[in-house]
């Protein structure tokens, strides 16, 4: 999960800067734009409060010949009215206009403080030199420039081998609360230059996301601004990818879409440790997803695994209120692989003993077997440490 | 909200001591009991995973005169398979035998750590010495011998006339993490010489209950073993109440049970402050009560609540991913009685700065108008420190 230095997808050029918008005088705008007409898929939040930018790509009639995204960071643009919505519609024109491209090639995200007006003249101000400085080598810089939280840049490649050629995918993501399954995600975009049909890109970055994003949980909060997105412009000089190259294509792109999904809730506010937990046995998937999500968002859970307690008394209380069936005397539980629980009891405490010191590393799992059926779900979750208190608490004041 | 220093209700006795399950020696073994026969109700948890007091108090054919409660505190006796039942049924008959009452005539409750098991001769050897000390006044002593992690303990008086007589109810309650909507609850016993038909005391505890122990919020986890129960002995010697003498009755019984709930709310882990959510406008109260309960353990708000941050941003977001209708430009929101959302936007700086050292206090509001529909709930929740974390990551190892 080590972030690659550099991150070049033949076709897109890049560039961040700090438009002034974040106080710190940290970069707070970024450009990413393919040279050449791309076949786009977007993946939005699921929060009925939108957004400005968001309900402005919802509003596209089509969202799959877009070129490129203009992402600023340290301000939301949510719950700031029909101001709000000026102001996506103001920044897209004039950066498109400033990269001459046609009105509305780009996806445009925001992500930062909520319910303050976006600064609408300070990143007009910047476009002409962003648009100056973009490169082939900017993506790593563009990432830097859509970070908030983040205690470390998002990013990573796959490449892979297609009808004799390389195909490459690069990524950038950001994002470190405000997790939880069932939304878009958290910002995250994607650049390849292979050739893609639009409703095989769609697919792909729909159960790509499904996989990654709407796998992980640091808070259970969903944010207003979260996207995922996919721009795919065929510089590659294959034509679109079908059967085993589009297969290759969509496996390249879930582990991409894991790796940056894994880093945001390793990055997880204040967290220090990463746990997945997996429930089987039961009664449905939806049932098991319930009991997935339950765990994941318990602070009960989640300051025992920060404390590296031991502490399955806990897990097994929350599957109890999950709104799910459960017997008691069927669960069987792991903590990092030793059997903990058999039957609802505690089978053998020299399990726990084994157990103990693996619960202090940075990632393990936990497994819950139901015993009921053949349901299963999984999450990756983030320890509630007091630093994600510290951070929250004193984020806005 | 403060706690009489004496409870003395007619016809009742109690006890409290230490009976060596907690190691530091502090009160772990209580028992009240009445002196006449009593007409008694009871609420359960609903956890599915229920503790072995909690399966062997569902699994009593009546539950509608006991006498009395015997209480341990430092084990929760849950997880514990058979041995946990039979330890159940083993103190039960000692408690009777000691109490000269027929078996099976006291509640038996548990309340601590989970998956260990309940030191059986430990209790019965303390129980001929602490049936020897039982009195009018023990009832103060035996609440605090219920307590766990509670930072003060949680008891109530409240007295009426009715036939020309005095009727008293005393209560005792516990409980400070594990606390959430739709449960029994914590522990919370009540006591009282008046004299009710069982279905009225039915009655009057179930909606006293969903009045108060449901409408609190500390961590959104329920407990194995949460119990409230109602123990009504006529000592007092007017027959059962009836018509307005009741309805005072089920008054008292309400204004108790909320005052112990929230008691035990600010006396939540680490809890700083005390917030009151209310959700109007809802499409219906389903919907409401789906909103209040994602704002109440979102750990964005409650961190936000702990730094005095006037973020409603949070909870607009919470809104949006509750599950439920929302339209953002028609909530209007609240803190602490000032509108700081008008149709979605921010209307006006001079009520954020009003509002600003207002929720700096240890209990305010927020109201969150929806606009759609005449659907309302509300409930109360502690804020997400750094004491919560610290307590939960160290209560165990």
């Amino acid at each position: 999960m080590k972030s690659p230095e550099e991150i070049i997808v033949p076709g897109f050029r890049a560039a961040g800067t700090a438009c002034g918008i974040k106080r710190s005088g940290k970069p707070d705008l970024a450009v990413v734009v393919s040279d050449l007409p791309c076949v786009s898929a977007v993946v939005l939040t699921r929060n009925k409060v939108a957004a400005a930018p968001v309900a402005w790509a919802r509003s596209l009639r089509d969202r799959s010949g877009l070129r490129g995204v203009l992402v600023n960071s340290g301000n939301a643009n949510a719950c700031t009215g029909a101001a709000g919505a000026a102001a996506v519609r103001e920044t897209s024109r004039a950066a498109c206009a400033a990269l001459g491209l046609p009105g509305n090639a780009l996806l445009v995200g925001s992500t930062g403080v909520i319910g303050v007006p976006l600064p609408v003249g300070k990143i007009v101000a910047a476009l002409p030199g962003l648009a100056r400085r973009l490169s082939p080598e900017g993506i790593v810089e563009a990432g830097e420039a859509i970070r908030t939280t983040d205690a470390f840049p998002k990013r990573g490649v796959r490449r892979l081998r297609a009808g004799g050629r390389t195909v490459t995918l690069g990524g950038i993501a950001k994002g470190a609360g405000m997790i939880a399954p069932n939304m878009g995600t958290m910002l995250a975009y994607i650049f390849t230059d292979a050739a893609l049909a639009p409703a095989d890109a769609r697919r792909a970055l729909r159960e790509g996301t499904d996989a990654s994003f709407n796998r992980i949980v640091v808070d259970g909060d969903t944010s207003t601004n979260d996207t995922a997105a996919l721009f795919a412009n065929g510089a590659c000089g294959l034509p679109a990818l079908k059967g085993s190259d589009l297969a290759a294509f969509r496996e390249a792109l879930r582990s991409l879409l894991l790796d940056l999904a894994l880093m945001i809730v390793r990055d997880g506010e204040g967290a220090t440790r990463v746990v997945r937990i997996a429930v089987t046995g039961a009664r449905n998937d939806a049932q098991a997803e319930k009991a997935v999500r339950a765990v994941a968002t318990s602070p009960l859970v989640k300051t025992a695994v920060h404390g590296a307690d031991l502490n399955w008394g806990r897990v097994i209380a929350v599957l109890g209120r999950a709104g799910i069936d459960v017997d008691p005397s069927r669960i069987e539980m792991r903590f990092a692989g030793e059997l903990l629980l058999r039957r609802g009891m505690r089978p053998d405490p020299a399990a726990e003993r084994r157990a103990a010191p693996r619960i202090r590393r940075d990632a393990y799992g936990i497994d819950a077997d139901l015993g009921l059926g053949k349901g299963s779900a999984h999450a990756y979750f983030s320890d509630l440490s007091v630093e994600y208190v510290k951070l929250n608490s004193g984020y806005r004041s």
